[in-house]
């Protein structure tokens, strides 16, 4: 896990090289069928890129969307009407048998599919109409981090050449991961803070939510912690009543608006008494000095693919201390098949 | 809470009363424009009743839809093009300005609006251009209870009338929410098993998913447990490391395919060694008699308005067993204001 966490910025970098033009191709033939609505489906890590998608197909090119469900089509047998849909599977195996039946049935029922996935001999890429590779190599340990950020970077771009954007802010993003992962001390005095805490709670807003969602994934794999992700809009309206003394909050904070909006909830998650360890580039109006910092200067929509590496490390670093194998979690395999 | 708990056989049989004809009159002019997405806002309790709409929609209006994520047109200002978008926002009291700021939005971008409140004069009531009343009554405790029965009904009336099928089978839910809730030594025996567990998982699949993550969070709200709801598929791509003899699960399983799809991880559970609590009617290949039983014979889609109450029980049970105030818990307002 430490030796694909470390080989992100290669994996960005390389996704940017050799990805970025097959991308734009696909991007551009979407583009022109002229989907008015996206669906995207997956599961675990990659359910988290698919949420950040989401936020950036209807912010960045207009369309509105969703998460699919599955079980909707696989165990009740739904057939929805889907012209006009851009049914998109996010899978880094591309095997898992019900995400294969969700975009099957979904280029039945009319959708533009496409496969987004670490393999293009999978089953999942097969089975859609288009492919995008993520480009991140093999990936063996258990938890995902290579292919979650290398999901995030071909996302991104795919939008924002669907969108007629300029994609080149992305090119700044194998040195930020690259000073985002340098050695320091700040990922051992975090997981120091969380002590031998059970349960926690991860919080962010927009963009940033789902990084807030893979965290607290990456801490329940790995170190088998109760971690709880919400959007700080949700946090309000009933889990706040969850946190205190005895119960860490995980703030990831971004620069721009998201950041901005987190910051009375910062406030009031001081005043409940819990230990706050935040990340991010230091937002003015929200917090000065992050916990867990990560290069400034970042546009917002591009942040979430660097704000996840310190709190990788956080997850491998608490796991070792608590004695867990990150390579091997218990209860869990790699490729997971679920119907 | 526990009065409003017991009101839901008589908030049930009111709405089948006199909320059927305008539910069914509004789904018909639905109908007639011929929605062609569903997009569904909400926070909180209502946002399960959203989930469970969201299935609904799909499964028997061949709709395909998701759930909005309210901050990208608040926060980051986002104005998808919105022409044959059917937009949702689900509300008990229809006062969060960022629920009201979506349906604003969606209508001026062109969506058919409608939004489904317990307050007929509330800003969200205003702001859609057509409301559904759930007609619960006034709603003291913080904690949802009858209101969220409601919404669940009025969904599923909505969502039957617009596809053309039989509402009669609801008539069945008064009865067997009385049932359901009837004294008997189950709850109390329940939370007894919970001990002082301060984490725990719920799971479900399908249309009882949202009753899995209504659960988690009557038992976050009212007894501060940390409670983390997975859909059974998703609980395999990852959280099942967390589960130990230490973190007990409760399960809803309920009859039919969803049920059967669970069998499997039920006895993965068990060899997990977590002490697993059921809640259903008892459901053939997956467990004879529930922990937490509830009336056989309704259909699968009908299920949920009846399975949570019993764990609206187990909510207050515990909450009481541990020294809280339900009625009031800490941190939190009956009305949530998020922007």
């Amino acid at each position: 896990m430490g030796k694909e966490i470390a080989e992100q910025p290669a994996a960005l970098a390389r996704l940017l090289a050799e990805g970025a033009a097959p991308i734009t191709q696909v991007a551009r033939r979407l583009a022109r069928i002229r989907p008015r609505f996206v669906l995207l489906a997956s599961r675990g890590t990659s359910g988290h890129a698919a949420l950040y998608a989401k936020y950036l197909m209807e912010v960045q090119a207009g369309l509105p969307g969703g998460l699919a469900s599955p079980s909707a089509m696989t165990t009740y047998g739904s057939r929805p009407a889907m012209d006009d849909v851009l049914f998109v599977g996010v899978s880094q195996s591309g095997r898992s048998p019900d995400l294969v039946e969700s975009v099957t049935v979904a280029r039945q029922a009319g959708a533009t599919t496409l496969a987004v996935t670490n393999d293009p001999s999978s089953p999942l890429a097969h089975a859609a109409a288009w492919h995008v590779d993520i480009l991140a190599g093999p990936e063996r340990a258990v938890a995902a981090t290579k292919t979650y950020t290398a999901q995030l970077l071909a996302l991104w771009l795919l939008t924002r050449a669907m969108a007629g954007l300029d994609t080149r802010p992305a090119c700044a993003l194998p040195e930020a991961a690259a000073l985002a992962l340098a050695p320091g001390p700040a990922v051992g005095l975090a997981a120091g803070r969380l002590g031998d805490a059970k349960r926690l709670v991860v919080t962010s807003r927009g963009y940033s939510y789902p990084t807030a969602r893979e965290a607290a994934l990456k801490l329940m794999e790995t170190s088998y912690v109760s971690a709880q992700a919400f959007s700080t809009a949700e946090l309000q309206h009933g889990p706040m009543a969850v946190v205190d003394g005895g119960v860490p909050v995980v703030a990831i904070v971004p620069e721009g608006r998201g950041g901005l909006a987190m910051a009375p909830v910062l406030a009031r998650l001081a005043r409940a008494g819990a230990p706050v360890l935040t990340v991010g580039p230091g937002s003015p109006g929200a917090i000065a000095r992050a916990d867990l910092p990560v290069p400034a200067g970042l546009p917002e929509d591009l942040a979430p693919i660097v704000e996840i590496l310190p709190l990788q490390q956080l997850a491998l670093n608490l796991a070792l201390a608590r004695g867990a194998d990150p390579d091997r979690p218990r209860r869990l395999r790699k490729v997971t098949e679920t119907r």
